[in-house]
C-alpha cells in the first residue's frame, strides 16, 4: 500500500512537502528543486509557501537543505557573468541597520583601490532605510540600469549601485515579499538563503557580509548573528564565492544622520576626507576586508580616501548613472529640534526608535508602493560619548509634512538617554567569520 | 519608545499576531476576536492566515485560547434558534473514518425514539467519505433546505440531515479550505474548534462524538484522539450543549461497503434488522448515548429497530428530502473481484488503503469542485476475522470506468491481510469520555 500513498502524494504535492518540514523532516533535494520551481511558476499558491515557510522558521533546516534551498533560488532566473570584466569583482552586504550609509562611500572607494564592486541593492521596507532610496535623492540619479549597462559602467568606473533586475532570483523576490506579511522574515535559513541566493547570483567574485548586532539590526542577540555569519560564509564558499563576514553592533545609529539626502549628505563628507569617525571607521574596515577578498591585500583604502580618488570615483559612478554629484540635495520643509533637559553625557541612542522615527516622517515605506522622501529624517547633534549642556540640541527631526513631525514628536522622549559620565567604548567590529 | 512600537503594531496587525503566536505566546482574547473577524471579512489574506494555522499548530494553544477561538468562529455567522422544536434536540459528529455511514441509520433511529436530530452534514474530502454524497445516490434526494425547511422537518419528521448553510461559522468555512491545501489540518486546537463551531452554531441541545482512532482515521493513536475528545467536550459543555464523545476503532472500515450507493445499501439493511454486526453495534451504542444525551434514557433503540420504527422515520426523512427510498440504488458498470490466493483467516483489511481505493474508484473527490460517482466503490467479501479458503473473493472494486479499476488494482495487493489463525477480537467502542 505504500505505492498507494506514494501516488497520492503525486496529487497532494506540496502538502507533503509542508507536512515533511511541519513533522520536522528534512526536505529531499527533489522536495526542495520541485518547491522552488513550481513556486516560482505559480504553481503553488502563497498560503502554501508561507505555511511551509512558518514551518521553516520553527522546524528550522540542515546544512545541506539550505544549500540546495539557496541553489534552487539561484536557479530560478540567470545568473549573471562578469567574466568580462577585467578588475576582481567583489561586493558587500550589509543586513540592515539604521543610518547604514555605509555602501555609499564604500563602493567607490573599494573601486579606487582597484577592485570592481558589483552592488545590486533594494528599496528600504519598515525602519531600516534602502540604498536606492538615499541615492534616488541626487536629482537625476536613476537605479534602473540593463545588464549590458551594469556591466559596461563596472568595467569603465569600477562601481555600479543599481537596481537587481527581475530576472535574478526571482523566486527570492517572490517569497521575501511574502515572508514580509505572513510573520516569517526572522528564520536564519530563509534570511540566508535570500540574501545569498541575490549575491552569488549577481557574479560577484567575493563578498564581505556585514552583520549587523543589537536593537537596531534583525539579530539583537550576539548568537543568533553568528550562525547567520557563519551559514551565509558557508553557502558563498560552496558556490565558489569568497566569502567572509564581520559581525558589526547596530545599538546606536551609524554616524549623525538617518535618512535619504542627509545619509547621501554625511557620505560625501567622509569621501570629502571628514564625517563621523564610526563611518569612516567601518568604511575602512570592510574596504580592508573586500580587498583582501579581491587579491588585493596592498591595497591603502585609507590613502586612497584621504588622496580624493574615492571621491573622484564616486563623481564618476554617479554621473554614469545620470545624477548631478555637485547639485544641492533637497532639503525639508519642516525642522524641529529636541533638546537635552540637563548636563551629561549622551550614554545611549536606540537605534530602533531612531530608524522607526525617521520612517514615520517619511523616509522608509509601510508598503512596496508608497513613495518616500528624500528631505525626511532624523539628525544626531549629539552621538553617544559626547558631552552636552541642558538646551544643547540632541536630535533634529525633519519632514516636508509638519503633522508627521507632530505625530512623532510625543514618542521620542528619552531615545537619546543622557548619564553623569560618559559611557564605556564600545567596539564597532566585534567578530570576524571568514 | 514602546509607545511608538505598539503604534507600529498597529499598522502591522496581523502579522504580529501571527509572530506571537510564532514565539509561543498566548494569543489575547481581543486579538483572536479580531483575527476571526477580519478574515472573514477578507482583511487578512490567505498566506497570512496560513502562517497563523502552521504556527498554531506546532506552538498550541491553551484551553482558553480554543474557547474564545472557537467562540468567534461561531460569532463570525448566525446561531440557528431551535426552541421552537419540542423534542429534544441531539447531533452526532464523527472524526471521519472509512465506510462510516454510521449516521444514515443512526439519525432516523434516534429520532424514532423520540429525540429530534438536526445533523447539518458535510461532502467528503480525501480518503473518508461525505454523508451528503451518499445519500445523493438516492434518486431525487436533495441536501440543500432552508432554515425554514430544516426546522420544519425536523419537527414534522424528527429527523434532517441536509447541507451546513454559508451562513454558519462563515470563517471556519473559509479556514477548513484553507487548511486542506496547507498541511495544518492535524492540529487538534483547529480540528476541534471547527469541528465545534458548526455544532454549537447549528443549534443543537446535545452532541455525541464519535471520535476515530486508527489508521483509517485522523489520528491514529490513541493519546492524541483522547485528547481531541476532551477538548471538544469541554468546548461543547462551555457552550451550554451537553456533550460526550466515544472513541471508536477505525483500523478497518465499518461494515462491508465503502463509497456512497453501497453504503447506503447496507444502512438500509441495518434499518431492516441485518446489517454487518460492527455497523449495528456502532450505530446501537451512539444512539444509547444520544438519547442519554437528549434526557431520555429509558429509550430502547435496539426494540426501534428492530420493530422497523427506525425504517419508517428513514423513509419519511427521505421523501421529505425529495427521495424516493424504494427506487432502486445507481449500479456500477464495471467490477472486478480479488480473490485470497491461499486458505486462511481474515487478519486485517487496512482502512486507509481501502479507503484511498474508494476514492480514486471515484466515490470521493480529490478537489472540492470535483463530482463523484454514486456506484463506484469497494466491497468487503469477507471482514477480519472471517476464515476464507483460496480463490474465495475478498474485495470487490466498483467503478464506472474500467480504467480508474486497472488503476488501483495493481495498488491492492495484501489489502486485506490472511493469517493461519483468526485475529483476536478488537473492540469496536475502546473509551468514553463525557
Amino acid at each position: 500500500m505504500t505505492d498507494l500513498s506514494n501516488d497520492k502524494t503525486k496529487i497532494a504535492g506540496v502538502v507533503d512537502v509542508i507536512r515533511a518540514k511541519r513533522d520536522g523532516g528534512r526536505l529531499t533535494d527533489d522536495q526542495i528543486d520541485w518547491t522552488i520551481a513550481a513556486y516560482t511558476r505559480g504553481e503553488i499558491a502563497d498560503e502554501q509557501m508561507s505555511a511551509l515557510a512558518m514551518a521553516i522558521l520553527l522546524r528550522g533546516m540542515e546544512a545541506g537543505e539550505i544549500a540546495r534551498w539557496t541553489a534552487a533560488m539561484i536557479a530560478s532566473g540567470e545568473r549573471l557573468d562578469l567574466s568580462s570584466v577585467a578588475r576582481p569583482t567583489v561586493d558587500k552586504h550589509s543586513t540592515g541597520g539604521v543610518g547604514d550609509k555605509i555602501t555609499l562611500p564604500l563602493t567607490p572607494l573599494v573601486a579606487a583601490c582597484g577592485a570592481a564592486v558589483p552592488q545590486l541593492s533594494g528599496r528600504g521596507l519598515g525602519h531600516t532605510g534602502g540604498t536606492l532610496d538615499k541615492l534616488e535623492s541626487i536629482p537625476g540619479w536613476r537605479a534602473g540600469l540593463s545588464n549590458a549597462q551594469f556591466v559596461r559602467q563596472l568595467t569603465e568606473v569600477g562601481a555600479v549601485i543599481c537596481a537587481a533586475g527581475d530576472e535574478l532570483a526571482p523566486a527570492d523576490r517572490k517569497l521575501y515579499a511574502l515572508r514580509d506579511v505572513t510573520g516569517t522574515v526572522e528564520a536564519i535559513p530563509l534570511i540566508a538563503s535570500s540574501i545569498m541566493s541575490k549575491k552569488i547570483a549577481e557574479g560577484t567574485g567575493a563578498l564581505v557580509l556585514d552583520v549587523k548586532v543589537g536593537t537596531g539590526a534583525f539579530m539583537s542577540a550576539m548568537a543568533q548573528a553568528r550562525e547567520l555569519a557563519r551559514t551565509m560564509v558557508d553557502l558563498g564558499t560552496a558556490h565558489g564565492v569568497r566569502t567572509t563576514a564581520l559581525l558589526t553592533d547596530m545599538s546606536t545609529p551609524l554616524g549623525r544622520t538617518v535618512g535619504n539626502a542627509v545619509e547621501v549628505a554625511e557620505a560625501v563628507e567622509v569621501l570629502a576626507g571628514g564625517g563621523p569617525s564610526d563611518v569612516v571607521e567601518l568604511t575602512l574596515a570592510l574596504a580592508r576586508e573586500m580587498l583582501d577578498a579581491a587579491g588585493l591585500p596592498d591595497a591603502d583604502p585609507a590613502a586612497a580616501l584621504g588622496a580624493g580618488r574615492a571621491m573622484d570615483t564616486w563623481r564618476a559612478m554617479i554621473a554614469a548613472q545620470g545624477g548631478d554629484p555637485l547639485a544641492p540635495l533637497p532639503v525639508a520643509a519642516e525642522a524641529e529640534l529636541i533638546r537635552a533637559d540637563r548636563d551629561g553625557y549622551v550614554a545611549g541612542a536606540d537605534a530602533r526608535a531612531i530608524g522607526v522615527a525617521a520612517w514615520r516622517l517619511g523616509a522608509g515605506r509601510a508598503r512596496k508602493e508608497d513613495p518616500v522622501s528624500a528631505a525626511a529624517g532624523v539628525v544626531l547633534h549629539r552621538r553617544p560619548g559626547e558631552p552636552v549642556r541642558a538646551g544643547d540640541p540632541l536630535l533634529e527631526l525633519r519632514a516636508d509634512d509638519p503633522r508627521r513631525i507632530a505625530d512623532v514628536l510625543p514618542y521620542l522622549a528619552g531615545t537619546v538617554e543622557l548619564a553623569e559620565e560618559p559611557p564605556p567604548a564600545r567596539d564597532l567590529v566585534l567578530e570576524r567569520v571568514g
